[in-house]
């Protein structure tokens, strides 16, 4: 035993601070013997201490001054709980500075600063540990760092954001629009209020830059790749697919491809027999490639107060036996040397599907066909429904008829160009949806 | 870097031996990186010397003689990658007498003699590190010690054997009877030329006991819980399992239940859209469910040369950084304090699939039903398709026809008591073939 007893520091006593105080003073014991000593929360900074709070901590305990906890000698580990870029990197900043290891789940900081961050960390002997950071529960970052050490990773898809999948899933089991299901996902907690974050596609590609780095040395920036959230899909998009034979996810990958990497999050066709096309509701699952174990799967709530709190404290554990001070000097974050590069996103190869709102009328779907083939896009199958009679009533209006295309595997950049000149096409209504099409 | 190089010594170089020298030998430069120091192979001890190798290690490397190894002071690490049980257990208490960290994927070795192992590497300081020992390169002994630390694991439901997942899934998909499929696995090298302790529930077994010790801390014997193998179960059993919708699964599963445990490993009737429903052929998968982080799911190739190197190179590289070191520490390995107890084989509660060969003949019905309700085992649904029109020819034989019966709880104990009244039934042709109903 190390210590008779290990001081922690924590900022924030929201959702997952309530969590982790919850944990570590619920399941003391459990804890102690886990980590080889004794772990006792010595100051925790938050913003009103008059609220209510579920945890009971001893006087003089809660503190409005995050200084209070930086300052504290004592004190070793932080467990900093702060969303948002500032002011939690100049409290990062500071952490480190003062000497101490911090345990985080702060993905957009990550994914922003890290690379600063994690230098400030190795000048100051500190550690930095994240599992939080991504993908809540499921152990994902001690997988790539440590289990996985052996292989040379080839290939990261993965489901990261739990209230899009949410939000996928029930508009198909509920025959429902996005808008019905997003108020739903928010009326039960699967959404904040405001989603923009985790519906744009943002909150997965943090999460899959962070990945990245780990898996393959490579530090990515959110511009480096292609990135589309969900807000476009309407239900006859999730229907169509499930047609074809497949189910929309918005799917973050990384794929190594002739030694360079290609990422994108974007909607994505999977098909439906795939482990990832079976996930469901706010749960998350990344399949993970290595050139020796093959494809393994993991899978787990994303989110939520008590699986992203079991990471935290697995990490502050982690810190209490010197295991994660051990991993982090090991961490590929610093080193150019291995790290892979990035095929430019125009440059990235997939199948797409393509939706159009045609307008019932001569010539449209030669027009579609005509701007394609000139891009060099060329078309695996295509879905046209016959169209309804219009009522007698309804002659006035202009019939639109969805008309869905798979195309071969083509470069983003050839589809974006191709979109361009469809958007100007007088016998389409915006919006043309696209998504991708996984090969696996 | 703690050293400029990691002496290892490897014993046995035949599939997983062969798969590790040939991981740290073409990856070097990547090892090196991830270990933070080179690993230098510098002993093999082999059984025969004229045998080609695939892989090229410098002259003198090889030795029939494992003392090389053990006696040899520059060596740190034995990866020990003997089977069974004599002279396994011999050379790694020679190993751990030597003060050499030992990495093994000896799960019969473990299983059996695990406590004494355990207690010989503390008192040497030496570490026994074991994840390719379950479940091949699926990292579960790391999820459980390490990222599951913060949770009171209340669930473990695995498919641990890959040769009898292989031979259940391919039973159902060609159509094809037990003996036909077994045969297939041997020829595709999913099963060993005796595969006794794959198909009888053995081999699961030893993994559930190795799994259930880390989770719980309880020290378990294979005699301490029900085990039951595929042998007896036929297409039949499978294509009824799948028309009441469930998917037949050897299941070793461990439920912590009113602060005790329930062990079993059985083949068990599992509902097609559960997660353990859909690992099909020679892939494992572990549910595990831990009280903050709720269900995760892990899965992968359970086995294989490649898969289980990847899992043995992992452990070597966490010795060469030290964890395993500080993980083995913190182990629930001796303490009887904190160990659960375990439910007696009969006492444990289940829903039971029972398959009757009943003769055709008046109140054969009424017998079966009579003697489980004697018993007090009261019944949830029944099978009995119509019987065939007899042949002219056949009428001097007397069919059999099956009787399928899904059961309500009960204990394994009224089962057996039952079962032995059943195989006495002159109208019943033996055998009755049992299997679990997982709940979930």
């Amino acid at each position: 035993m190390t210590s008779p007893c290990l001081n922690v520091g924590l900022i924030g006593l929201g959702t997952v601070g309530g969590g982790v105080a919850r944990i570590l003073t619920e399941h003391a014991e459990r804890i102690t013997r886990r980590a080889g000593r004794q772990i006792a929360i010595r100051k925790v900074a938050v913003r009103d201490l008059s609220k209510t709070r579920v945890v009971n901590l001893p006087d003089g305990t809660l503190t409005t001054s995050i200084d209070d906890v930086i300052n504290d000698p004592e004190i070793e580990v932080v467990l900093q709980l702060m969303g948002g870029i500032s002011p939690a990197r100049e409290t990062m900043q500071k952490l480190l500075q003062a000497g101490k290891h911090v345990v985080t789940a702060n993905k957009a900081l990550l994914c922003e600063h890290g690379s600063e961050l994690f230098q400030l960390a190795t000048e100051h002997d500190c550690c930095i540990a994240y599992e939080a950071a991504v993908a809540g529960g499921i152990p994902i970052i001690s997988v790539i760092n440590q289990s996985m050490a052996a292989n040379q990773i080839t290939s990261i898809e993965a489901i990261l954001n739990g209230t899009s999948n949410f939000i996928l899933t029930e508009m198909l089991a509920r025959n429902s629009s996005y808008e019905t299901i997003l108020s739903l996902a928010q009326e039960r907690g699967y959404a904040e209020a405001d989603p923009t974050m985790d519906i744009d596609g943002t909150d997965a590609a943090q999460k899959l830059v962070l990945l990245t780095q780990l898996a393959f040395g490579t530090k990515v920036r959110l511009d480096d790749f292609p990135r589309q959230g969900i807000t476009t899909l309407e239900l006859s998009d999730l229907k169509y697919a499930d047609e074809l034979g497949y189910t929309v996810k918005l799917l973050a990958v990384t794929r190594l491809i002739a030694r360079r990497l290609e990422l994108h999050v974007q909607p994505t066709l999977v098909r439906h027999e795939r482990a990832l096309a079976q996930i469901h509701g706010p749960y998350n699952m990344i399949a993970l490639v290595g050139d020796a174990v093959g494809t393994t799967h993991y899978s787990g709530q994303g989110a939520g107060q008590m699986p992203t709190a079991s990471a935290v404290v697995a990490d502050l554990i982690d810190v209490a036996v010197g295991r994660a001070q051990l991993t982090f000097r090991q961490l590929p974050l610093g080193s150019r040397a291995t790290a892979l590069p990035v095929v430019p996103p125009e440059d990235t190869i997939q199948r797409y599907y393509l939706r159009f709102n045609a307008l019932d009328r001569p010539h449209v779907f030669a027009d579609i066909t005509d701007i394609l083939g000139r891009h060099g896009i060329s078309l695996a199958s295509v879905i046209q429904h016959e169209a309804p009679e219009l009522d007698d009533d309804a002659t006035d209006r202009e019939l639109v008829v969805p008309i869905v295309v798979m195309t071969h595997r083509t470069t983003e950049g050839r589809i974006r160009a191709a979109e361009a000149e469809l958007h100007n096409l007088r016998s389409l209504r915006p919006p043309v949806v696209r998504m991708s099409i996984s090969d696996a």
